[in-house]
């Protein structure tokens, strides 16, 4: 785990300047209101020694690089898949109601709605252009991958905010829009380091899988912490996800499984004031009775089994290889 | 006249399969959100024969190829920069608080904020991955202009709603905004298609230039309108953008050149009960006492001539030059 950090650290120590240094290409205001989101500065444009996140897709990309035998070209690539992240990070929590973010107030509630849009706007249309101007004859290529994961990405938004008004979402399609509003973007990240240091296709394919499977076993475990989360390691209230009423992956495949507990639950579900602290530890036991915290545990097992086969099944070097394997497990298990 | 429409209309029919291509790549909510702010579909998904707009920049797209000697090569130019400026009115729309575009109802106010700064991120994201799929060997440097272009286009509305709260702007910062804002995309519109085309430099430059100076003339003719503009052409009302005290070219530049045409017509600004046609009528007098409608007028045509000559000073082949031509004083000068 320390040895994790460290290495994100060190990550963000190389990345870092690239991508202040893109965002220094931004005008002022939209410059600033970037600077605040990353944690950079405060909301007076003073510098802070802030929280930027643990920056993962980076550390992704650069031992994408790595693995393909050309660290230093990892860097755009790391610098775009943070601006694809942090355009939908603006964009989402402008979307979803989410006034705060890292225990900071979001963009959207500081300087209102436009600004958080044209800041994602702008971080969007910067990734692409931090790509292109990278010297790599693969920079076009990593283009289209990260063009198709923001396509991704976008869908799965819109599916998010589609299915919290529906009642009749299938577990596959729930762990498709997953791999949509999740996978895409960590697989663009796991892959593009490699595509920029050009490498052959099995190695980008590799990594392409790699990303995708601990995209939704991170997405699994997340689901689980909205519910059985410490609220001390989580920051969230206990039961989280329950309270909203969100139709997570575990809730979603209880539903599906039949039985008395599912029908409680789908019951308990459509009653929006079972709200105290016995009726949702009711809910989660009804969850777990109907089977969906085991197999969303089960579940995300196989999924990094599943990566790390993948990673496996083509020649790496060991380092590298061990490394990515690592952060994978640092980034599905986190607070578990 | 006719012979301008008649050319519009073939090249909306060379670029328009490969748009509506491009657009079916998106989820079907997205695809059915654009489908319809294009005017392809009417809010229930049924297809129209409706005003997808003038396509004006996809026109000059096609038009920058053909003078770079390949027209074919214009397309995916000619797409990308149709996206870009969609994207930007999706947005725009929502941010400015704009219930209809093209006598319909904008897509925020159809099915919401979110629907539209989903579709608009989803074009963005697109145009970039339209022209990276293109075989042409230089579409990275063409996703380098339209990146760079999208930039700015993003600076100029950042600008546009920091002087509607502002009382000091100059004409030089509000030319510098319209050039941003209404320039930059016109200015990569006509010269994608050469870029594309693996034209030369001194060519490129030279369009760019010419893209440039008719987007800062039809900015101040279009401000023109916004004032003296016939509502039977311009669709708006009569003193359409004295209504709003939108602070536009002419009236910057009145309010700049003091004595007692300018001071009275400050004081009017600052009080928003003066709303009466007389009112009206009185205050574009005075921007008209001050010398903004001469002004505008001037620099508009001294815009396109600039425009002109830089595109006499190249070598280019006849045809397209007069088109380009041709197109350029269309564009500026529509409803005049």
């Amino acid at each position: 785990m320390t040895t994790m950090l460290t290495s994100l650290h060190r990550s963000r120590d190389a990345v870092e300047p690239a991508l202040r240094k893109a965002v220094a290409r931004l005008d002022p205001t939209t410059r600033a209101h970037a600077s605040y989101h990353f944690g950079w500065t405060d909301a007076d444009g003073r510098a802070t020694s802030g929280n930027s996140g643990k920056a993962v897709r980076p550390a992704l990309a650069l031992l994408s690089a790595e693995a393909a035998g050309d660290p230093e070209a990892g860097i755009p690539g790391a610098v775009a898949v943070e601006l694809v992240h942090n355009f939908s990070l603006l964009h989402d929590d402008l979307m979803d109601g989410d006034v705060e973010r890292r225990h900071r107030r979001t963009v959207w509630t500081v300087w209102g709605a436009s600004a958080a849009i044209l800041a994602g706007d702008a971080l969007l249309a910067l990734a692409q252009e931090v790509l292109l101007d990278c010297p790599s004859p693969h920079a076009p290529a990593a283009g289209r991958l990260l063009a198709g994961a923001t396509r991704e990405l976008i869908r799965g938004q819109v599916e998010d905010l589609a299915f919290e008004k529906r009642n009749d979402v299938t577990v596959e399609q729930c762990l498709n829009m997953a791999a949509a509003k999740t996978g895409s973007l960590l697989s663009a990240s796991a892959a593009i380091g490699a595509v920029l240091a050009g490498a052959e296709a099995d190695v980008v394919d590799a990594l392409t899988m790699y990303g995708a499977h601990i995209g939704l076993a991170f997405q699994l475990v997340d689901d689980l912490l909205g519910i059985w989360g410490d609220p001390e390691v989580t920051g969230k209230p206990v039961f989280s996800d329950l309270r909203s009423r969100k139709k997570s992956l575990p809730v979603t495949y209880a539903l599906s499984q039949g039985g008395p507990a599912a029908r409680e639950l789908a019951a308990w579900l459509s009653n929006p004031d079972a709200v105290s602290e016995e009726d949702l530890r009711r809910a989660a036991q009804l969850v777990e009775d109907a089977g969906g915290r085991q197999w969303a545990a089960t579940e995300a097992e196989r999924r990094m089994r599943l990566g790390e086969c993948a990673l496996t099944a083509v020649s790496l070097p060991e380092g590298p290889r061990a490394e990515l394997i690592a952060l994978g497990r640092f980034i599905v298990n986190r607070e578990l």
